[in-house]
């Protein structure tokens, strides 16, 4: 065998390792005994222990050297070895196991303290967790931008700064265009008893809709929706609110998105590095896209509000237009996970701009509160009432994901430059999108993006299908158009 | 850190994967959607490859050589890693990795015979099933027999000729009692459609009676009841029929028996190699007392009937002693796992002495369909109609479990053993059965057996929970009192 193909078959039992390990983690959420948590700890602890002696074994390193890629496929598949294989000999075994230690404690004591609505009891462990990924990021940025380093376990080939010059462009208009709409009346809303078992019937089809393939999936019922592995096994879950059956049917659509670019990835990448989504910015601009840009489309929405009023009655809205506002609505709220599309992104930018303070030792845990209430205050207009409103809502900074916010909004902005392009290809999609149909915009997502995996690097990606470089005007623009219209400013 | 403690903690990783890859499997069998299967497959054989690796890790040999036991539980370790060592290393690599393709192409012929009725098909694979686990069992048995190293994987410290001696008194008097009960008129069976809902509802209820604790576990629909797992996360699964509850209640009560067990080994030997059940007879003896010495005693049916009567009605069965009858009603049948408790050891001693001659040399796989529809009709008294009522209907032998059979019928002679004693140390016990409740009886499992773990060798743990060595004689004084009575022999 060559150095090539020893090194590929080593790589393809490490990803049908992985891929057990996000079975565990589906399992974990959807189907584990309650009781069953700390044998389940030492399962995966047991696994992550083969992955990483995978990932660090000398042999790959030595394959590495010789090995030559017969396409441009194998060059991808390279780089993305080399590039797991750098990321985990770079990092000492003695801070990787302290990481695991610090953040598995922190996320509990997070929980607590939300619950209890008292940050101090959080921001010493925040203090440790902020230290030792900062540890980590100098091991992995080797005299480089520390926060950069850490921004690649979710963006390979992003930095900090060209994030930074698209963000500086988008706050202050969408700061601008949330006061105007909260100025104007608010839209209706729906009202009624919305049957669970008729909203996961009804998800179901809309994720069929959107092109999730059940055959290589299933849907189950989570706390949190999400959506976890690759390839024929591809799982997700939703939740229903019998008083609001958006949060049901948006939350399946968008983690279709997900899953759907998972599946579509071709099958010839099948349990190699090459078969997953390209990062988690371009995965997000799928579910975004899928969700919002479609899910939430004039057009798609007139369909849904009649099979609404089929399936469940009366629902408290009079006619498509008044059902289009009411998804679109735009309310006060603290929370990320519950905002309209206009505010959702400063949400993230909030985020994005403190921890990078952090990570860069200018803010100090201790005064991460009224840094976040202040900077609330200033893009929303009123500040958050209690500390699970504010800088306790997520769990992500409790488990060391500094990094990880700007794909957010990183995935927004894809998915306005995929809209733009899509838009200009598919003239006629309103029309199938009025009859219940996205499937040409997610053929065309299919063929342009999801079947590449991670072929390309995550901008080049993105250039190659639109034609133009990345950059924050199609979104500002379709926002614009839409919420300018949706409240006449 | 001493040699027995890089031992031990070696061997719990190598005990957590495996829990792992129970996992997958019971996944595979109630969740996985339909077409990733091809994926699960390179899973599962990616995880399979890194436990063996850790199961022939030389430095288990070196660990092995200098460990010294702290207790009798440490002596019981150090036996069972020595065992599966031995048993790992001793397999050459390229055996094992021919076996594995081989039983994995025999299944699938397998099923396609079956469903052909066309045993000419499968022999021919059969016949290299045979081949490659004789030759299995030459290198395990180093020069001893063959058929008894096989089957030291299943019932450790047992040989044929001690089955042999037992199960040679069992089987003329249950083929002459099996003939007088036949020839009595056939008593009254059960009538109506049985709501699925409702049986899996008191499927529930009483697996929670003989114990099984769903805070750490799970019941779900499978094609075949099976019980999964080791200590805190173990599941079961069950399947139901609307003419025929009896099918959920009891495989329910059965596989609570299996799974009750895994979760009363003691704590402390929680994802140990004790922290398993001591071997597959004693598994099934657990499993057959809780579904038939007490599930299917006349007090327990006398509690169940009002049951049944009171959640599905009119049940077509006058009163107790008739439903007890139904129950336990003897009947003519060529397949194993739908046979009564009078006749289900036949069809296990068949398959024990004709897969002894099989393994021996003294019986070809051509010859094999006549061998087995002449052993049939001298025993039950009539041949098989049909290749799937005869040799095609069990898929052990096409996945090579050879020396698996004779733990079924050795599990029941333990049973029989096992509640003579508990019977004698619980004279009280039908007045709670017939109240439904039957933890006198499993708690004295629990305490005898079950919490031992792996901490004794089958025979052994037998004998001191009973005070007497296992034979045959108390499971057929049982069969011929109970059968006796109720057929008036």
């Amino acid at each position: 065998m060559s150095a090539y193909d020893e090194l590929m078959a080593h790589a393809r039992e490490t990803q049908a390792l992985a891929q057990v390990a996000g079975r565990l983690g589906w399992d974990q959420e959807t189907m584990m005994p309650r009781a069953a948590a700390p044998q389940r700890a030492e399962e995966m602890a047991a696994l992550e222990g083969v992955l990483h002696a995978r990932r660090t074994d000398p042999r790959v390193a030595e394959w590495l050297e010789r090995a030559e890629a017969p396409d441009a496929a194998g060059a991808a598949q390279l780089r993305l070895i080399r590039r797991a294989h750098a990321r985990a000999t770079k990092v000492p075994a003695r801070l990787a196991a302290e990481l695991a230690r610090v953040t598995s404690r922190a996320q509990g004591i997070w929980a607590e303290a939300r619950a209890a609505e008292d940050p101090g009891a959080f921001l010493p462990v925040l203090s440790e967790v902020v230290a030792l990924r900062r540890e980590e990021g100098a091991a992995l940025a080797e005299g480089g931008d520390v926060y950069d380093a850490l921004l690649q376990d979710y963006e390979p080939g992003t930095t900090a700064a060209e994030l930074e010059a698209m963000f500086a462009a988008l706050r202050p208009r969408l700061a601008e265009l949330r006061a105007a709409a909260l100025d104007r009346p608010a839209p209706p809303a729906l009202s009624g008893r919305f049957d669970p078992a008729v909203q996961h019937a009804l998800a179901q089809e809309l994720a069929q809709a959107f092109g999730y393939d059940l055959s290589r999936g299933r849907i189950d019922t989570a706390v949190h929706p999400f959506s976890s592995g690759s390839g024929l096994d591809v799982r997700i879950t939703t939740r229903t609110d019998p008083a609001d059956p958006f949060n049901c049917l948006y939350s399946t659509i968008h983690e279709t998105g997900h899953a759907a670019y998972e599946q579509n990835i071709d099958a010839a990448y099948l349990l190699t590095p090459m078969g997953e989504g390209a990062s988690m910015g371009v995965h997000e601009s799928q579910s975004r896209l899928y969700e919002n840009q479609l899910g939430r489309s004039r057009a798609f929405t007139g369909w849904l509000f009649r099979q609404m009023r089929a399936r469940f009655g009366d629902i408290g809205i009079a006619d498509e237009e008044a059902f289009y506002a009411a998804v679109n609505r735009v309310h006060r709220g603290f929370i990320r996970t519950e905002a309209d599309e206009l505010q959702y992104n400063l949400h993230v930018l909030l985020r994005f701009d403190l921890e990078r303070a952090l990570i860069a030792g200018d803010l100090a845990a201790g005064d991460l509160e009224a840094a976040w209430n202040d900077r609330f205050a200033a893009d929303f207009g009123y500040a958050p009432e209690r500390p699970s409103d504010g800088l306790l809502q997520d769990v992500h900074w409790s488990v060391g994901l500094f990094g990880y916010f700007p794909t957010y909004t990183l995935g927004n902005l894809y998915a306005g430059c995929l809209h733009a392009a899509l838009r200009r290809d598919l003239p006629d999609l309103d029309d199938r999108l009025a009859a219940g149909d996205p499937s040409p915009a997610t053929e065309w997502l299919r063929a342009r993006v999801q079947r590449h995996g991670g072929l390309m690097e995550p901008r080049a990606l993105i250039e190659q299908a639109t034609g133009e470089a990345p950059s924050e005007v199609p979104l500002l623009a379709y926002l614009e158009e839409k919420f300018g219209r949706l409240y006449r400013l």
